[in-house]
This record gives structure tokens, sequence and C-alpha cells, in this order.
């Protein structure tokens, strides 16, 4: 079994309204050192099968057409054999 | 400047309709081997001061207040010196 942790989190160049949202919060709460905050997914995603190689194929083609959007959105991915 | 990389996952016994449905899609595309996915949110927070147990407990405190429902998610963080 092979888990993979990925992360999709928007481009530096977008704009993360929930990430600004909660970055006002925090201000509003007193917390005035905080200087920026990016809000993203992290996707556990277990596979049943012990190929590194064919399951490192799989993540990349699932982030590609399914997690990420590549107009906005970046992704990075390890593999973690359980 | 430290920055603080937080996971907010849901508890294992709390049911993920959104790792669900993006389960079933990818099944529905011919990944059999996928056997599970739990989707989190992977929040980075940049504080403009460089003392670790201060921005540990600010950090311990937007976790609780803040960014995590305790009644359905846990949290995790890790500090990064900048």
């Amino acid at each position: 079994m092979i888990k993979a942790n990925v992360y999709v989190t928007l481009k530096p160049s977008v704009l993360d309204p929930q990430g600004k949202a909660v970055m006002n919060a925090l201000h509003s709460i007193g917390h005035d050192s905080i200087d920026n905050i990016r809000i993203s997914k992290f996707i556990e995603i277990k596979f049943q099968e012990d190929d590194l190689e064919a399951v490192k194929s799989k993540v990349e083609e699932i982030c590609k057409t399914v997690l990420a959007n590549p107009n906005t959105e970046t992704y990075r991915y390890d593999l973690v054999k359980l």
C-alpha cells in the first residue's frame, strides 16, 4: 500500500480570498504580527498497490486532470510506502 | 520571520463527503486501486516575529479558536524559521 500526500496550492500571483478573510479576522482579534496567510488543499490518497513508479505516474495524471486547476493552482506530492 | 504550516484534518471517524466524491470520480475513470481519499486544509501563516515560543502559543490558540472545529477536526503544525 502506498500513500500519496498531495498539496494543491494557489499560484503566488493568484489572490486567496479565503486566506485574506482569515487574516483579517485574526488581525481584528489582536494577532497583528501575522503578515500573510495562504490556504491550500492537502489530499491524502491511499493506493492498494506497491509499485512506486506506477503510483507516481497515476498521481501525476490525477493532479493534472482532476485535483488542480492548471490556470490558478500548482501541485506537489510525496509518496510514502505503508 | 517564522512560518507555521498548519494541517486541519477531519477526525478519522467523521465522513469526508468531498473526499468520497473525488474517490468516486477517480474510480469512474479507471483508478480502481485507490482505497481511500481524505481532503484536508493546509494553512501557511507568516509571522513577523522571531520568538518561536511566542509564535507556538499563538498558533495553538489560533488553531483552537479559529481554524479547527474541535467537534469534527484535529490539527497539527510545524514552525519554520525563515
